[in-house]
């Protein structure tokens, strides 16, 4: 693992401009930002899709992982936790772990909030969480539900529709972009490629929103 | 099936404090509420997702099957009508069966209803049709749209999806739940277990539920 | 091609009633346009159910195809360009395509257009768009979300749910219809046949419209 | 069932030629027979692929269905039994059913009879059996395995792959051919069509048979 | 992972008779034989199906798992090497693993052997190698095809058809047959339960060949 | 279609040493072929997997596609037609296209023959055919039945198990080759990912063939 990380993280620097990820498990996203930070030489402000929130101390005992990479991000500087924001979360989490979560000053959005308050207003809270430095995406595929998106390994049902996760990105132009990361797709799962489908077309939403940024 | 319904009234009888069931057929609501009314000594509220109203005299002429438990239930007592509410109801159905649910004070809410009015104002409705007497949850699987949950035998579109699901079932703590059955399950339909996936967590909600309300 | 269209067109004429035909490539509309258009001696109105515009001048270099029949359609004066409704729209397309689109006075609802205004007030915009003449109703099926729609050849992200579709349709009493297609069912990519059962429910709620507005 | 079995003998006796039907419940077997007898005159040879035997008398309690299509035909002298042969079966049967089957006089190989033998000496046991009297070929898909074959509603391990089906019938040129089935495709639990495939592909190696016979 | 095998092999010496059970992964098989051989107080034979050896010496750095089971199994003295033998082997294997494998004394027949030789060839090697003394059949149901059993963790293409496991198992009536496992069934990635289905009716052949042996 | 065959012919001519090519349409063979061709100086021979001839002189009325790419591959002189041969082949072809590819001298085995003949002979035949000059392997994933690979766009039945197409492979060891494509692999048609298994294990058979005959 620590082989690979270090692989990652070597790859990723040397990579010019806008840095976008495909993965692959969500570790990824820690030597990815690990390198990203190094170039900006500050920590970024952070946009996590996800259904679970990652924040775990380790994963399933061990200390790098698909569900230890914010924690480590958070904890390396990588990442500033008040501008952190988590959409879509809802996968039982121990107290201990929401209570480290919060207590850095991570802002939760659960998969209910998506659902209660609509896109529009997820994307003001981003925008104000965010504000106006660097800042990086990660989307983890099972942030949405998995009737739109069956081909991911730990799915979680409640989840947001395609839509919802278009509509939020498009109303995110003018924050200062650094890079991006799709992870956890899993096509074994997949049927007729509605996961992949949704996976690229997010990419592409994140590439237009980039145009649109320039343009603006 | 006489004899199965006798052999699962049976089991159920010795079953002491929750009667939790995994189906299955839904038929199988039949010899449930029977166990369960002749320990309660009194006519269960039922708060009852479905795309179907199962209150059809019979099943395609046999007296009992799927699609006639809860014309059964209510006849032989064991369910109070009045304190009865039916989620997720868009099949087509004859209207004498129709008429004869309503004239009964069954509270019908078709699938479009629950899209117009939201989780909240479901719920406000479930609350006030069961009120304060021992209640049962029975859950068709159908009640879900299909692409929410496709491992079904009777599915129909325009239903909930799991959010929606999720959002009701929490917003129903308090209620004096007796049980709650999770029916129509079709593996063979599935794909990458998303169905069973949406079974087992609602269940898993349902339990959650129980906890809240001891400690409310 | 030429072939098949005359061949469809022939049939099409030679039905009385309401002309209502399933796909299929959406190419097959023009020629029912065609046949329709002379039955009734005026262009018609359309609701255009689709992700995709429709109306590229050709399809990948060929002048009639499933992109482009509403282009003909158009110069070919079967449907009236400003009683043309478009509804879930949400694939990429050329500005010049766009263009000549709006320019023509067709009225465009995007995906995210449906999401954000719901369904009833879609329909009121198809019923001020459509007015009092004759219309047809076309369905590509990949108006629908993949969720909902996986057996389908081109499909896009973000689409509508079908509880959307069928609550869109059912508002739609009145208007004088004289046929409708679904198109663009690929039962390969489909699953438990929940697209089959999808297009089928929604030429049902047609035709229940159409009993209805007899009665009216 | 009764009144659908008389609409569908009614529909095949106005069939001119060869009897050809794509099901479907294996029951309209029976009805589909009785056309032919009576067209005929006398009983029919009967090549029969399926993993069942179809001899029981009776389907789960009722006289008529999918399990019992020949123990009918036999006992109302559609077909003649010392004429019939069955190739693939390989589901439990009860004893007396099996006793009864071999008793009438009718061939029975097995699944494992077929992957032991190959398709060349089971032709030609075909051959002998059926003799140059008139002649009728049952196809029930499930007589493939599911893996070649998942599209069915009461699959068995151990079936044929098609390349041995089509080997088979290859081989049956010559003989006196009236008609055709192929039942039991079920298209909900197919995947990328392949059983409709399978089913489409055999019945054309049934056409092309009877071009070359009559060449022959 | 040590306290799940410590309980597993206290249960599994609870039970009398055949000790038959369904997995979950193979490392269930290690505890397993554990109890098996302390109730009959000498090593077994094993008639072991895999894609795989599961000699590995380790699982991917950890000690016990499903890759190393039969390692320990030999190392334990629970299995007797010599009257062990492997059928459908063909996933790439270490030299230094297979060396110790047939070091041992085990028989390795690859998948290629197996569709070379034929079942009845296979069962005559399985009978000579296994003798008279006790023994005992797990079956990883990855030693089948994907084709087959495609709801598998690590499948391997070029394995057994479901006839081909079949004929073998029914060749082998009349050994001291004392427990069987099925593992490596994973319903998320099967389609139309074909892959239960192939489960279920395999450990119903051993069943069958129970009653057999006994009446024997 | 011309632009994209030059930029692939430059690409490939690029490639030093194996040129291995995993598609995508049969049409890249085409190619990829002239850069081989010019490169080794000479005619290659081929062996060639698919269960279509892919010597129609056009593909539906385009003169370049995936059905004609190796009638251009003779006409241009890239392949020797008396050092090539199909194997899988039994698709329906026309009169003419299979008498210009027989009178050519092509070999031609169809998936019966494969079936009847096995591999050990098929290998044979092919080491026959090819004999000592430079030799390509283009291998069409629709030569294997759709039970072993569902992932593709023209699927026939009767085609190679995986097992067939390994263990002739297998027997190939010491031809003088060149190269290898494996086209036609279609993931949306794909479920657990069987198809992609199979395409790539057989692309690493051809590596481990190299790998074999460099030591030979």
């Amino acid at each position: 693992m620590a082989a690979s990380y270090t692989l990652i993280e070597g790859q990723a620097e040397a990579i010019k401009g806008q840095l976008i990820t495909l993965g692959g498990d969500h570790g990824i996203a820690l030597p990815l930002l690990r390198a990203l930070r190094r170039k900006i030489g500050a920590p970024l402000g952070l946009v996590h899709f996800d259904a679970h929130v990652d924040t775990w101390p380790d994963s399933f005992g061990q200390p790098y992982g698909h569900g230890s990479c914010f924690y480590h991000a958070v904890e390396e500087g990588l990442v500033d936790p008040r501008r952190m924001i988590q959409i879509g979360i809802r996968s039982p989490v121990q107290n201990e772990v929401m209570d480290w979560t919060l207590a850095r000053g991570i802002t939760v959005l659960s998969g209910q909030d998506v659902h209660a308050q609509g896109p529009a207003a997820v994307a003001e809270t981003v925008r104000r969480v965010i504000g106006a430095g660097p800042a990086y995406l990660s989307f983890d595929i099972d942030a949405l539900d998995p009737a739109f998106a069956p081909g991911t390994g730990t799915p979680e049902i409640g989840g947001l529709a395609t839509w919802q996760a278009q509509a939020i990105i498009r109303a995110l132009k003018g924050i200062d972009w650094r890079g991006m990361d799709m992870v956890e797709v899993l096509p074994a799962f997949d049927h007729a490629e509605i996961t992949a489908l949704a996976a690229a077309t997010l990419v592409w939403e994140y590439l237009a929103l980039l145009g649109s940024s320039d343009a603006a």
